[in-house]
């Protein structure tokens, strides 16, 4: 997150300030380990409340010594069996970064499609003005 | 709200929950007044944190016995000029239900574009699972 390029999250935020964030009351907070060690974390929460509630929204976050590794792909596939076996109908994220393809191509992988493109949502550290995507799958 | 067929928010929200949602610190909220009475109030907020904090968002409600007035669209040009000159370089709707015809319309009117549809993301009372609309404009 401080490197500013992923999340339109504050990177100065400090580190209780994001534990807060990963873990308020509306989101379910999950880490994934490997050999003791954890490697990433991520969080699922419904996406709207009232009629909207059906679709869940997550984020992910893996270790930056862990990446390459299938981490993000692992929690990923993690978060959408535990979204269906809660009822959840669909998953949803509100803002890739277009410059994350990285994160772009896995989550087409994993069956998500670009639903949304919102014009130079992000101020990139080093693009500037940069597209996001919403991306969308059903469960 | 009460109605739930426009915003995805809990319709069984007390006063005082609305109040609060409607007023929460990272908003700034505004009354549309008609010969004294209130007729009408928005927020106005970042969409996002971080890098994504050029964008702003708003809700907009009028009073069920003042619809039909042009209260939504005075208030929506109050929030796009305030907007402005706030620094804000976009306005972003997350969550325009596409069976809420009068407000697509309007927004287009008033240079939103639509630039995402997620698929049935809205329970509606009446109809059932009905897709949203991502709306955009810049400023």
């Amino acid at each position: 997150m401080r490197e500013g390029g992923t999340y339109a999250i504050d990177p100065a935020l400090r580190a209780d300030e994001a534990l807060g964030y990963w873990t308020s009351a509306d989101k379910e907070s999950f880490v994934a380990e490997d050999e003791g060690g954890i490697v990433g974390t991520y969080y699922l929460r419904p996406n709207q409340a009232g009629g909207g509630r059906h679709v869940c929204n997550c984020g992910y976050v893996t270790r930056a010594e862990a990446r390459g590794r299938g981490v993000a792909r692992a929690m990923c596939e993690h978060s959408l069996a535990y979204a269906a076996s809660r009822g959840y109908r669909a998953m949803q994220f509100n803002f890739v970064v277009s410059t994350n393809t990285h994160a772009v191509r896995l989550w087409q992988a994993l069956g998500f499609e670009i639903v949304g493109r919102i014009p130079e949502a992000f101020c990139h550290p080093e693009h500037a003005y940069v597209d996001a995507f919403v991306m969308h799958r059903f469960l």
